[in-house]
């Protein structure tokens, strides 16, 4: 698999919180081409535990995207028709600005002093992409969860550039039960002593506290009511009730889930889950000027898409966004879905909403 | 606070997973007196992380105990009228045999090498205690949670003892979502390194993976829609973005429970939790022989409570609960509250479910 294309910017990107980041880059990928007029764009936001490779159309020998299934040629965000891209998110890994980037000055990785981003400043990081790109207009900003929320905020922000946004599992604002969901979260990564403050860069990173911070967030994402069908109080052959070795089929799911996150603490950057479910908890769009209240053009039109028995995005909390985008002047439909998976079903049962998109799209 | 009594008992305790324990203690307090006859006594079953000191009636400059509302002179369950009984269950802390409890021959504490108990044990050695005092009849077993479980297991292995079952928070067996839960809630008390495979006695107990623990089961315990309402998104005074200093109310409250846990890890020996977790997965009256199905006797009358929006102990659960124990012949009814609190609510707001207590065991 090639490496994402990065650019690197030299101009400082004054963040929220007041910091300036100065000689940032940031990593994308890219499908389809571009037409003479730079009118053909779709924006793709990644969602915490993704990144930019969205798809493997297009590069042979290459294992699928994320997104597989949704995007490439034919697919619903189609290819031949649209230049995609996707942008790592700002304060995450694998190339764009974050924790493990290099700190200018000290060239070392920035850790924990890496400054506290927010969603609009992930928005703001990706204005500059486009901008070097010459894209003028995004014909659609599409994401899920943390992705979501960057494309309810390019609708808000930059509504003169954006013809329609896709926000999937998302709500007005993070929700009490969602920030403690993420307090505990970051509790398991940090009390893991090769956490070491942030600094564990060129050591082992904090595997075992990001394997059970996965455990932890397994046990919301996934509906009480699959894990009974699917596993129920099925036993392993062999399974000791001791505690330690798998009794039941749902622990030898866990443990699998345990392990590859353990194993993935290398690719995802354990302060980057830090740092962006920091910025998760920030999330509202109800928050006075920052927020819908302080669009001053018209909405673009808006799909917004919720899963049944989503503890932490349910239906009703879609619909209320929804409401709030009528209000605010933008055509805005809700669609409810309901897979087997409640949160997370945009990744793994990706055709439903495959299908709501092409729909939404239009020919 | 006076300690609880202990017997220690001889004779040894078959266990169902097949291990022999020997001279092995339970502690006990009780509250009224024991009719001449033996025939006035209730046992109060105590959930996972309560002990027998169910109340401070009759002993005064003590600390109120855990059910101090329900159980007392003139209260739900009348220490006037009744010999009210707690022990210690078998597994945990506090006096009976567990893992901090000396394994005999060695007299250092067993550690790990406790053998795993069921549900099944602790009525068991329960039973042990009875004989010991003298009583023949149970006019009443109540209990929550793993204390109803045991409530459950009294009723249908002893049902000619007894008179009625109060089961509350309970459902015919753990489901798949309750065994990723208390499987997750073991991995962070394990993973702390403190924990040294259970042998940390004489040195500090794992109090910062059992602090983790609490976080974790706060989660699943705690209503969302009530953390909404208690807490919302409302900031801390001077919190930081930053992730370590509480900024949201939440988190303010979730820093609370884990100090207190972190504190209580004395108290409650962090190996109970993993052992008496355990049993609780194993937890199944639908188990052929060894639950309803294998009841000889004309089973006791029964109260099954169940808390609106408890994830894990859900009121069609309890309703089902409820109509297996019909058809096993029993007398059964079924209440649902809904408070404040979802799971828990029997401890947290006791008022409600003392109201029906007292209606069901009448004048």
């Amino acid at each position: 698999m090639r490496p994402p294309r990065i650019l690197h910017v030299g101009a400082p990107l004054a963040l929220n919180g007041g910091a300036l980041l100065r000689d940032w880059p940031i990593a994308w990928r890219s499908w389809g081409r571009l037409d003479a007029d730079g009118g053909n764009a779709v924006l793709v936001c990644h969602a915490l535990t993704s990144d930019c490779h969205v798809t493997s159309a297009g590069e042979e020998g290459t294992p699928p995207g994320w997104w597989e299934s949704i995007v490439g040629p034919g697919r619903a965000i189609d290819t031949n028709r649209f230049f995609v891209l996707c942008a790592n998110v700002l304060g995450g890994s694998d190339g764009s600005a974050g924790p493990s980037s290099p700190e200018p000055g000290t060239g070392r990785p920035w850790g924990m002093r890496f400054p506290q981003v927010t969603v609009a400043d992930m928005v703001q990081a990706q204005t500059v992409l486009l901008q070097h790109l010459g894209i003028r207009r995004l014909r659609l900003v599409v994401g899920g969860c943390l992705g979501g929320m960057q494309a309810l905020l390019w609708g808000v922000r930059h509504a003169a550039m954006v013809d329609a946004v896709v926000a999937i599992s998302v709500r007005l604002a993070s929700s009490a039960y969602s920030i403690a969901l993420w307090d505990v979260v970051r509790r398991a990564i940090r009390q893991d002593p090769a956490w070491r403050s942030g600094d564990y860069y060129g050591g082992a990173p904090p595997g075992d506290g990001v394997a059970l911070a996965s455990a932890i967030g397994l046990l919301h994402w996934m509906d009480p009511a699959l894990m009974e069908r699917r596993y129920g109080r099925r036993r392993r052959e062999g399974g000791g009730p001791a505690g330690q070795a798998p009794l039941f089929e749902i622990e030898h799911m866990l443990e699998g889930v345990v392990a590859r996150a353990a194993a993935g603490a290398g690719r995802i950057d354990p302060n980057s889950l830090l740092l962006l479910t920091r910025a998760i908890d920030l999330f509202d769009l109800d928050d006075g000027a920052g927020g819908i209240a302080g669009a001053t053009e018209p909405l673009p039109r808006h799909l917004v898409v919720s899963y049944a028995r989503d503890l932490r995005y349910p239906p009703e909390e879609g619909e209320r966004l929804t409401q709030a985008l009528r209000k605010a002047g933008a055509k805005a439909k809700h669609r409810t879905l309901s897979g087997q998976v409640a949160h997370g079903g945009f990744l793994l049962e990706p055709a439903p909403v495959g299908a709501l998109i092409q729909e939404f799209v239009g020919p």
